[in-house]
C-alpha cells in the first residue's frame, strides 16, 4: 500500500455517478500496408494482455485506509477486463467511432480494479483502427498520459515493440530513451513535501513568503485591484455550459494544422496557447450567439498548466490552473486575443514566482472553494469558471505503433457540474488534435463547436493578414472545405502559400457535403477527423 | 409526477456503483431471407427512434420529492441515447456477443433520463443479429419485460409492425390482442392499496388475519417448527457466491429443450419449475464441488413468484419470493429433487392463503431485514439466500419481429452483495432459455455453470429412466454434443424418441470442438447459444 497524493485523491472523492473522473481519448491509426486487420489487432490484443509487470498505478486499485486513500496491488489482474476488443457498426465512419467513444467515456471505471481500460476498435473505413483509452484522473494527468502514448510508439515505422504502453518495460525503456542512464528522472517534490494538508501548510508557512504574496494578489483580483489577473468566481456569467450535468457524454474531435496556429501567433506576437485560447473564445462566442445566450460578462476558462518538473515521469498529478479571461464579450477578434494574452501573462507571472511545491499548494488553496461548492452541489449555481481549455504538449515526431501510423491523438477529458464542456488538445507532429467532451443533455449540439473553431481560426488568420484575397478564395474552395484536414497542410506548404484555408465562410459546405467531397480525395479523408466531428454522434 | 411504488423505489434506493439494479437480456434473431442486414437494422433503428408516445414509465425519469420518489416526464427524449447501434468484432461468435452483453450489463443507467437502453447488435455469424435490452428494475419486473417482448413480436412471419416495443401503440395493441375490448385489464391493487408502508400496515392490520398467521409460520421456521418451509437467513452457508461483488459482470446463456425438462417432470410427478430448480441445484453442487467448497448446509435459492393478477399489464413490480431449499448437500439426485419440491410446496401453500395485496405486504415485511443488512453492508456476511433462480413464463408460440425469427430470449438479471450469481430463465416456444449473470471477480468461471446445468439435466433424465442405453449413446454422440441446441428438439421428436440428448458425459466435447462440430451443421448452430456460453467471454 502506498498513499494516494492529495490531488489524485481529490479526483476519487469528487467522483459521482453523473460525473466520472476519468480521462482518456481516441488514438487513430492506419494499418501498415499489406497486413490483415484481424490478425494485426489480434496480435496487438495478445501482446497487450500478456503484460505481467505494470508501471504504477496500473496494477493498483484504490482502498480507503484509516488515514486516507491508498493504492493496493491487485494480485489477480483480469486482463480480459482491462483490454477489450470492440467494433464499429457499418459504415464505420468517424461518426460511428465518436458515438462509441461517447458511450465508453460515459461509464464509470470499476473501483475494485486498477483504474484503466483500453479498447481496440475495429471496423473503421480506409484501413484505420482506433484505440480508446480510459484512465482515472487519480492515476494520471494529461502530460503523464502523453508520456504513456509516447512510450508505446516509435519514430521508426519498421520498429516492432513487444510491450504494452502501461507496462513497466515501456516505462523503463522510455526513461532510458529520454534521459539516458546518467541523468535519472527526478522524484517529484510533491510526493515528499505534500504528504497531507497539515504538513504542507506547516512547511509552507515556515518559508512561504511568495505564497502569501500570491494569495494576497489573488484576493485583490476579486476587488478589481490586480490588473489583468483573472480569478475564479469573479463575475463568471451563467450559460448553458455552467449547468448541472447528466450522466452521459458527447465526444467529438478535430485536427488543425499547427502551422496555421503558429502562423497567426508569429504575426500577432502571441504564443500558440494564446492563439488556441482565442480560437476557443471565438468558437464559444459564436456558439453562445447562435443559442442567443451570449452573456454580458466574459467567459472565463480554466487553463491547466503543468507543474511537472522537466524529467518527472513519476507524478500522477502535477497540474495547476490559470484563469484565462476569454473576452467573449469583445466583438473584435484582435482585441479579444489581446485581452486573453494579458490575462494569461498575469496568471503566469503569479505562478512563476512560486516554487513547484508552493505553486501546488497555491492551487490546493485557491481550488478549495471549488471543492466546497462541488460537494454542496452548488457548482452549477456558483461556477468558478465557464469552461476548461487544456493544451497538452504531445510528441512532435510522426509516430508508429508496430508499423501502424499514429494519425491523431484526440483527448477526452472531464466535465462536471458547472463545467458541462471541456476542450482539450494535444500538439502532435504537425497538427493540433482537439477533443471536445460535453454533457449530452446540456450541450446537445457540441459538434458545432468544431465548426466554430475553424471559423474562429480563419477570422484570426484574416486579422493576421494570412488569409487569401477574396478572388483566390473562390478558386480554392475545394481545398478550403477540407481545410481542417491535417494532410492539407503539406499540400498548402508545397504550393508555397502559407495557407489556403479560408473558404468563403457563408458558402461553407455542410458537414455532409464535406464528407462527400472528402470521399473523393481518399488520402486526405483518412487523417481528417473533420467530417465525423461535425455530424451528430 | 406520479409516485413510484414501494418495491420499485427500493430498487432505486438499493442501487450502488458496484450493484446496478437493471434487468434485461439478449434477444437473438435470424434475419428474414434475402434482406440486406445493414438496411434491415437501419430500418429497425429508425422505427425504434421514431417513437413519440411511450408506455409508462419509458418516458419518465425518477426524481426525489419531499414525500418519496416520483416519476417525472422527460420532455426532451434523446432517442439517439436510448436506441443504440453496436457491432461485434470478428469473428462474431456467441463468445463475442456475450462479451459485449457482459460489458453493457455492467454499466449504470443514467438517472437523469428514462431508465432504459436498447442496443441493436450487428456482426453475428449465420445471419443472426441480437438486441440487448436494459431496463431498470424500478421500471419493470420479469413478467412485465416478457409482455414487452411479446408485444413487439408477431406469430405471423409475414407481419410487419411499425411500432417500438416500449411504445404506447404496442402496449394498446397488445392489450387489445390479449384481452379484447370487453375485458379491460385490471388496475393493480397495490398501486391503490400500498401507497405507503403506514397506510398499508393500517389496511392490513384491520383485515389481515391470514397475514398474521403467515408471519407466525414464517417465524416458526426459524426455530425448525414449520415442516418443509425454508426461510431466508436460516442456516444459509457461506460460499464464493455469497460474497461482496465488484463492479463488473459476466453473462452467459444457453437453451434447453422444454420437452426434456417436462419429460423429467412428468415421470417424477414434479412441476417444470421443480425440475429447473433441481437442474440448478445439481449444477451448483457440481460447481462448488469442483472448487472444493461445497458447504455442509444446503444452499437456499430465492425463487421469485409472480404476484401479478392475470391480465395485469400495468404493475411495474409485482413479484414475491419463495425460499427454495436447494438440497445441495444431498448426493442422490432424486432425493434432491424431492426435497426441493416439498420446500417449494410449503412456500406456495403459505402464499396461496394470502390475497395479492397481503402477499405483497408479507414480502415487504419479510424482506425488510434483507434491506437492512444490505444498507449496513452486511449482505455478504449475513446472506439471506445463496442465489436467485428465477423462472419467467414467456411466450409459447414461435415469434417474429418484422419477419426476423426470434431464436431465443436470454434474460440478464441482478447480482448484488451476498448474491454474486443470478440464474434467470424464460420459457419460450419449445425451449427454456437460461441467462446467467455473475460478478466477474467472485465467479470467474461462470461458463461452467452452463455445462453443469446440462450434466445435471442428464442426471435427472437418467433417474427418470429417460436416458438412452449406453450402446445407443455412442451412436448418437454427434447429436449429443449439440444436445443443448434448441433445434435438435424437433429432430429428436421426429425420430420418435423422447430425447437422444445423453452424450457420454466423460467424453463430452470441449467447447471449442463443439463449436467446430456445430459449424458443420449450420442450421443447428444458428439457434444454439451453447458453444459461446461455455467459452470465456
Amino acid at each position: 500500500m502506498r498513499r494516494i497524493d492529495l490531488t489524485s485523491a481529490g479526483f476519487l472523492m469528487l467522483e459521482k455517478r453523473e460525473t466520472p473522473m476519468h480521462v482518456g481519448g481516441v488514438n487513430l491509426f492506419t494499418l501498415p500496408e499489406g497486413v490483415n486487420e484481424r490478425r494485426f489487432l489480434e496480435d496487438l490484443r495478445e501482446m497487450l494482455q500478456a503484460t505481467k509487470e505494470f508501471r504504477r498505478p496500473f496494477a493498483e486499485y484504490p482502498v480507503t485506509g484509516r488515514t486516507g486513500l491508498f493504492w493496493e496491488k491487485d494480485e489477480n489482474m483480469d486482463m480480459d477486463y482491462h483490454v477489450r476488443h470492440s467494433a464499429l457498426p457499418a459504415p464505420g465512419r468517424y461518426r460511428e467511432l465518436f458515438a462509441l467513444a461517447s458511450r465508453l467515456h460515459t461509464t464509470l471505471l470499476d473501483r475494485t480494479r486498477p483504474l484503466w481500460e483500453l479498447h481496440l476498435i475495429e471496423g473503421l473505413q480506409n484501413r484505420q483502427f482506433a484505440v480508446y483509452n480510459k484512465i482515472h484522473h487519480a492515476a494520471i494527468d494529461g502530460v503523464g498520459a502523453m508520456h504513456i502514448t509516447r512510450s508505446m510508439c516509435t519514430t521508426d515505422p519498421e520498429a516492432r515493440v513487444g510491450y504494452a504502453p502501461y507496462s513497466l518495460e515501456a516505462y523503463e525503456r522510455y526513461k532510458q530513451l529520454r534521459f539516458g542512464q546518467s541523468q535519472r528522472p527526478k522524484t517529484p517534490p510533491r510526493q515528499r513535501e505534500l504528504r497531507n494538508v497539515l504538513e504542507a501548510l506547516k512547511h509552507q508557512y515556515d518559508s512561504g513568503v511568495n505564497l502569501v504574496t500570491a494569495m494576497r494578489r489573488f484576493g485583490g483580483a476579486f476587488f478589481g485591484r490586480s490588473g489583468n489577473l483573472a480569478v475564479p468566481w469573479h463575475n463568471v456569467p451563467k450559460t448553458s455550459i455552467n449547468t448541472q450535468v447528466c450522466g452521459a457524454r458527447r465526444f467529438v474531435a478535430q485536427s488543425f494544422a499547427f502551422s496555421r496556429v503558429r502562423g497567426v501567433g508569429k504575426v500577432m506576437g502571441a504564443t500558440v496557447n494564446d492563439v488556441v485560447l482565442a480560437m476557443c473564445a471565438g468558437a464559444l462566442r459564436r456558439y453562445l450567439l447562435s443559442r442567443d445566450e451570449l452573456p454580458l460578462h466574459s467567459l472565463k476558462a480554466m487553463a491547466p498548466v503543468s507543474l511537472r518538473a522537466e524529467g518527472d515521469l513519476e507524478s500522477t498529478n502535477a497540474v495547476g490552473f490559470i484563469t484565462a479571461d476569454m473576452a467573449t464579450n469583445v466583438h473584435d477578434p484582435e482585441k479579444r486575443l489581446r485581452r486573453i494574452q494579458s490575462s494569461m501573462q498575469a496568471g503566469k507571472d503569479l505562478l512563476s514566482e512560486l516554487s513547484p511545491a508552493e505553486a501546488n499548494l497555491f492551487m490546493q488553496l485557491t481550488q478549495l472553494p471549488a471543492l466546497v461548492t462541488f460537494l454542496l452541489g452548488l457548482s452549477s449555481r456558483l461556477p468558478a469558471f465557464s469552461t476548461v481549455v487544456s493544451n497538452v504538449p504531445g510528441p512532435r515526431e510522426k509516430l508508429y505503433w508496430n508499423g501502424a501510423t499514429l494519425d491523431g491523438i484526440y483527448p477526452a477529458s472531464i466535465v462536471f457540474d458547472g463545467f458541462a464542456m471541456n476542450i482539450t488538445l494535444v500538439s502532435y507532429h504537425d497538427h493540433l488534435d482537439f477533443g471536445v467532451v460535453a454533457c449530452r443533455r446540456s450541450l446537445p449540439q457540441i459538434q458545432r463547436i468544431i465548426d466554430h473553431l475553424e471559423e474562429s481560426l480563419q477570422e484570426l488568420e484574416e486579422v493576421a493578414g494570412l488569409a487569401q484575397p477574396a478572388a483566390k478564395k473562390r478558386a480554392t474552395r475545394r481545398a478550403g472545405t477540407a481545410a481542417t484536414a491535417k494532410t492539407t497542410t503539406k499540400a498548402a506548404g508545397a504550393s508555397g502559400t502559407k495557407r489556403s484555408a479560408k473558404a468563403a465562410p457563408k458558402t461553407r459546405a455542410t458537414p455532409r457535403t464535406k464528407a462527400k467531397a472528402r470521399s473523393k480525395a481518399k488520402p486526405r479523408a483518412k487523417t481528417a477527423a473533420s467530417a465525423a466531428g461535425t455530424e451528430n454522434p
